[in-house]
């Protein structure tokens, strides 16, 4: 059935696949998400570098990209479109295989089909058996001599240029906007707080085009499980969720940073106060605005699910100590009513 | 629990719903998140809500999140369980409904059940002809005058809490751990610059348990197109990316931060540099490293996917004066190579 | 680069695509879900469907599923391993495309191939200006005159029966959807029902805004799963679909209630009964209806992947022990049918 016009011997060397392009795929106008399409290009790209690595004896492997040259967008995507991605084996070194990756739009409306990308990409098979030993590469055969002598020419301009770049990563650690973070001391409310950003797509949407409670809650808990996981550095789960109040939409398009810091924490406990912020991004004379706050408590559990002590959460500054006492004021207060409650019950 | 012993009459009060947990709806030992919870309990509660208030003549609407009362997590779910989410409309006053969601988890191999969550949400309908309008809310029959008192009370204590934390949020605009871009001037880099966490889930990784390259890449370009949204604040799209060398593994269960800044604009393109920093969480003895840095080029669309100019970047310091002289020489580079293409081709 | 080794001019009557299955396409001991198959199956015979109808001057259409056949599942296919998707136009009528998917497995890391589906949809064209009509078909060629003439009878086949399941369609309106399951003994029809309910959302949905065929089919077979499971307590994989027939459109914002009831245990295997029940929530006016009604059939499989034997069905009523015995029919046809094939390929 995959009737490929070439040789059974080179079947493998070769992989098309298709896929509809859906809202989630695309912005609010339509456009479809380069990284949609980048992501689609590197699946195609190791599975048929994992499976010609595969076409040998010995340690079975996974295809690892190592490197993309450098990507051109030519034309836009749109949602309705149909993706076609073709994938081709174009050359093999010793410890690497270099593929080749079209990408054609189709408007299955109206017939019209444009080559959108060229992708080459860089894998490297590892050993499954461990995962630090790279594998030796079978060779392809090569329809003439000239294109394997163009092959090699590319892999040898891209080996240079990752050595150059490896050595300019480990000079340059400079942290970037964030993280401050990086400075602090561990247990302290700084080493462990955490903030993402979310861009409102389709999917998140009412039909109104307002996001769901839910879908806010979720990025929520989510914040504040990175929160707790950092200051532990253990399996961490969600206990409780204090009262969330939803006083104002958050509408499609626009970006949501959800962030967490640590307020208190008990024997076995851990209060995370988390904040939504808006930014309306294309409208933006309407300004940002904190859209919802909220107090997660979370605990750490053993390998038996059993609640482990949580590392005391240590105070900076007096901002940090009254945020603390009012944790500690609605640790206690819920602790009373739980015993209440127990007691009601019996 | 499921009082579902009611008449048909009141049927489309209450609903159930059950789904199987995923890999991705959990964390790496195989807790289901909170939430994944939280978000399908409050998709029980829109649909419920929404159902309910669209049983009458006038405008179509759908019902708003308000409000979430404090809810607790019991007992830990797990992947391969099944949830079953039951919700019901306990209250509902002239403007808003009161929704109860319980929460069992059921293990469909051993037969044991729990209840994991008891839920209450508050919604407001709101009209889909005027997204201002909030509708009145069909009054519901109560099985007896108590329910309908304690309701009542339960109303009235969350509308004062409401109105308390409204007046809390004006007054407490404190911005938490990052944005200091909020300060910013328009156009400067610190006023795009922009980073998500990612928590590395199993469906973003291979057979190994490292995460896919394409994976990463869709995440960059997420925080590109965000950086490259406040700068201009209309439709962008991504143009091209530099090479991309991946020289570090990212394993199952890290946390990514994916940071973006804006480097240098031309008439009519931008150039965004992405890093990808790994906080391994768990095995922390390894410590964080920086995975992955690329250069992303976006432009600027109108409504007929025309080019617009960009506004050129303010530049506040030396480092930035640095970084912007080298993209004008990446981007000199790659437009000479590409008219000496061009006329290859012709 | 699409190098198909077929005429270009009927290119665009064959599509082949790829994609790697991820631990959120299958059950917790790596089975793929029928459902995800059925997904797959259902986008490519819907990209080609759409593809060819829009082949002619006139209103633009979407191909709307309206009929698959009985489809079987041949082999089990893991996490890991690549599913390649090839559909293909088999045959044509003034209002109808018949389109022919045949699922092969990879294994990229041992090399080893299996086709483990072939189905057979049947796609109405409706216009994108006007949902409610039905524009005519592009005639396609036919290698010779057999494979029209054959085509001919699958087409009227299928008719006849389609006309038929919509009478029996209006008759049974039983709702299953609640759980008196809690209260219920094992085995029994009570204990094992189940239902879920789903929004639709906009990735859900085609450019006309209804409802993917494929993506009710994989609703339809989460719950099928669901009911097996809680039946046997045991690692459970689809083994057959029974032609499915879709007589209604599911609109973009509706809430989809799919239930599941097991009919019918032979020695080695479950036949559950799934119902898909539509409530427009905004629209209320246009009142609920059921959309599509179909028969899974399940297998127990033990650690080994080998068969394991069913537990008997225990029948409450005469309502159960009359859909047992249809089953029963229905089973063995399908039983003897399946023997009448085998004697001919040998």
């Amino acid at each position: 059935m995959l009737r490929l016009g070439v040789a059974r011997l080179s079947e493998h060397l070769m992989l098309v696949t298709s896929r509809i392009m859906r809202p989630d795929d695309a912005n609010i106008v339509g456009n479809v998400h380069g990284g949609t399409i980048l992501k689609m290009i590197e699946e195609a790209g190791c599975i048929i570098g994992t499976r010609h690595c595969n076409t040998q004896k010995g340690d079975r492997c996974v295809a690892a990209l190592a490197r993309v040259e450098r990507t051109d967008f030519l034309y836009p995507m749109f949602i309705g479109e149909v993706a076609h991605v073709s994938a081709e084996i174009s050359y093999t070194s010793r410890h690497s295989v270099e593929v080749q990756v079209n990408v054609m739009s189709e408007n299955i409306l109206t017939g019209s089909r444009k080559v959108t990308n060229k992708a080459m990409l860089w894998y490297v098979p590892l050993s499954l058996q461990n995962v630090d030993r790279i594998i030796d590469v079978p060779p392809i055969e090569y329809a003439d001599p000239d294109q394997e002598e163009l092959g090699k020419k590319r892999y040898e301009a891209q080996k240079f240029e990752r050595m150059e770049t490896r050595e300019r990563n480990g000079e340059v650690i400079v942290p970037v906007s964030v993280p401050e973070r990086q400075t602090k001391e561990p247990y302290t409310v700084g080493f462990s707080q955490s903030s993402l950003i979310h861009l409102v797509g389709p999917s998140d949407c009412t039909l109104h085009g307002f996001v769901h409670g839910g879908v806010t809650m979720k990025l929520m808990d989510e914040v504040a499980g990175i929160v707790a996981a950092r200051h532990c550095k253990t399996n961490i789960v969600t206990a409780s969720v204090d009262a969330i109040n939803f006083h104002r939409k958050i509408k499609k398009g626009c970006v949501i940073t959800v962030s967490g810091r640590m307020t208190f924490t008990s024997n076995k406990s851990m209060e995370i106060e988390v904040f939504v912020d808006v930014d309306p991004l294309v409208e933006a004379e309407k300004g940002k605005y904190r859209a919802v706050t909220a107090f997660f408590t979370y605990i750490s559990l053993d390998k038996d699910n059993k609640p482990l002590p949580v590392p005391p959460l240590k105070l900076e500054d007096e901002e940090e100590q009254k945020r603390f006492e009012e944790g500690k004021a609605r640790y206690l207060q819920s602790k009373t009513k739980r015993l209440a409650e127990k007691e009601q019950n019996q």
